[in-house]
């Protein structure tokens, strides 16, 4: 089965925007062992649009169209594909009812661009969009599937799981079943991970195809067989990896960081508070961007400044002065301070040199302090990550709550991160 | 003049390698105000590749192919170009002497691989690698320049440098240059400037090409015009749109919400505190996420429960149950609080009910109220966004900073966010 891909906008060719949606199509097809045949980009322009679309429709199964499904003028897909396969623009009654639903919900009115979403080629069918207020379309053409769907990779994302699989499978009678055991680790390099696998597992089966994706701060494993003959194979290797790879493995399927650390509290009955400097409050975020987290988490502090350590935590100036804000003592002292301060059971605190600037020869820029556990058993450690202030924040948050998790569950809190994993392992 | 860009490689189609390489170029052809027409993308397979390249050299004026320049089985562009336009392989003694330059200077033998990069379509000449073994190689067929490169980053980017842009500039005699303006807005949906733009600017010029693009929480508008000729022009009509959208308009260029807000507190020389709660620490997760943050934010309070938004900010009692913690009465004092514990100039409050859960009829998940100002002059308002847990947070921590960039500039805080824009501007 011949799957192309047609992405559409201005944006993708100035190279100011880096497409992420096809490879986020291509690792979904991946499911049904499909991979994309023709990858075909252009900007908003509709004769190259309409050729486009006739072309790849010629040569392909399925033609995945995405983007220009916008309330403007850019947004040219529909009128494209009206062209393309002779069906007048008309307005398209589901449609029209999704859009009015939409606007109604949040209490808008439609407006003339708004209406304009509804007017799709008669022969069109909508794909639902559960997210935002551009509904997807198909129609089948020179034999092959059309759809269009939307640009925003938030709304893409949906359409694709809930909708474009399924249809792909009907249109390509796509039977032998392909089983997916999706596996989250935190802590391992992607080339780690692979060095490890080919030298601890040399036999690995070929019927259990491995795959790795990096989605930082985790990377997602993926276990994939085609058949039910090989279902209990794919099985019985996750679980060899799983078993191997055991702390590191935060979870199944699409489990957060945030979300690993969240259950982990929950189950043990803890309540957790944060006190951050040079994250500003990333930790409590990711916490609390999760449903439920007020069951385990009630207080953060951030504190950026020395003078707020002192007044909100209780750090005191000599401390502070003696060691430097970025030190052992000093987040021992706010994880103690936060434990007074709120009550919880357990804390996170952190102090660092996020950059770009504020770093000295002893202190350079990357380098951060983490203390957490309860009152009376307070572990830090420090780590250095030059990488930029987001990267910086992003891995500090992510160790924060990955030590945590660990602590809550009892699993090694002095582990290798990132680095040395496969040496240590195979030594052992 | 039309480029167009071929990019080959399975790694491509799969979704596991991001092609870096097409923004890069695309990028690079901005210094000539070209952007690319299509970018086409397939994996290794010499039958595709041949009907890719000739059908792009119809359609464009410079063909550049990415990739398939390697020794192993699966590079197959010299192969697919030589059969794409009729000029056999053959060995080429320029590339034979720097492929054995190349390999002399490293004490490499050459092998029997490394030979087959040597053999080229016979109308093609070599384009220099200062890096790789690969060298490119060009020829013009149907009128296009085809010029094939390798797909190592490290090796591609000196070719387009050293080679490609002066063979472009060459084979097309350039001379036209584009200017763009780019704006970003906050507070506008993209449908409600599309409909502003065609009411209040009807005869806007066709030669200043506009472009919308939601980055969320943000629009960018683009002003795009191709010609020294036009620059005024383009300058004239972004300056037309800025003023009519004026406090809409957060910067230019790549500016975010969260520079915009820490500009203003910095032009202003105040300090901001957070008090949150719904958002559970985003809003001072994305101040601090800005290089230079502590010159404007020191404290922020994440205070989940209703205990703690007594405990650390002094919330009364007697408040929370008198008017709920999702109240304008308890916002205000979550303010006043943050403002006097933490000694800031100015505060942000918010209280929601983000949900899945904790709706009710009278408060339902998605009420959200905000608190922002100086010590005396506390102001609120409510807003509905009723868009799920992460749009719900991401919203209300965008509207919050947008508030109080707007009470620091001294610009309205009443105005209608996202919605009815159109006609109140239109009306007035």
């Amino acid at each position: 089965m011949k799957i192309s891909l047609l992405l559409t906008g201005n944006e993708l060719m100035s190279g100011d925007t880096v497409d992420s949606n096809s490879a986020y199509i291509a690792q979904s097809l991946k499911d049904l062992s499909l991979v994309p045949y023709i990858k075909k980009v252009v900007g908003d322009d509709t004769p190259l649009l309409v050729s486009s679309i006739k072309e790849l429709s010629l040569v392909s199964d399925v033609l995945i169209v995405n983007g220009g499904l916008g309330p403007t003028v850019d947004d040219l897909t529909a009128l494209a594909l009206s062209q393309a396969i002779g069906s007048p623009l008309v307005r398209n009654a589901d449609a029209y009812a999704k859009l009015n639903e939409w606007a109604t919900r949040r209490g808008f009115v439609m407006t003339e661009s708004n209406l304009k979403q509804t007017n799709l080629p008669e022969a069109c069918r909508i794909i639902e969009n559960p997210v935002g207020s551009a509904v997807g379309f198909r129609c089948v053409f020179n034999d092959c599937l059309i759809m269009c769907t939307p640009g925003v990779p938030s709304e893409l994302k949906p359409m694709v799981e809930n909708h474009l699989l399924p249809l792909i499978r009907e249109h390509g009678s796509i039977e032998a079943t392909s089983h997916i055991t999706r596996l989250r680790l935190f802590g391992i390099t992607e080339s780690g991970l692979q060095d490890t696998v080919n030298e601890v597992f040399p036999n690995w089966p070929a019927d259990v195809e491995l795959g790795f994706r990096v989605q930082l701060p985790v990377i997602e494993v993926k276990f994939a067989t085609v058949g039910d003959q090989f279902l209990e194979l794919n099985r019985q290797w996750a679980k060899k990896f799983e078993t191997h790879f055991s702390d590191y493995v935060i979870g199944r399927d699409s489990t957060r960081l945030s979300q690993a650390l969240n259950n982990a509290l929950s189950e043990k009955g803890l309540v957790l508070t944060s006190a951050e400097s040079c994250t500003g409050g990333q930790i409590a975020a990711a916490i609390t961007s999760e449903a439920g987290a007020s069951s385990v988490f009630e207080a953060g502090y951030v504190v950026y400044s020395n003078r707020m350590k002192q007044q909100s935590l209780g750090v005191l100036e000599q401390t502070l002065i003696d060691h430097g804000a970025v030190s052992e003592a000093v987040v021992v002292a706010m994880a103690e301070g936060a434990l007074e301060k709120s009550g919880a059971d357990i804390a996170i605190s952190i102090s660092g040199i996020a950059g770009p600037d504020g770093g000295t020869d002893e202190k350079p820029v990357g380098l951060v302090w983490l203390a957490w556990g309860q009152a009376g058993k307070i572990h830090a450690r420090k780590f250095f990550l030059p990488m930029g202030r987001q990267g910086f924040q992003r891995t500090a948050t992510a160790l924060a709550m990955d030590l945590v998790r660990r602590e809550v569950l009892g699993l090694p809190t002095n582990v290798d991160y990132f680095s040395e994993l496969k040496k240590k392992r195979i030594a052992n």
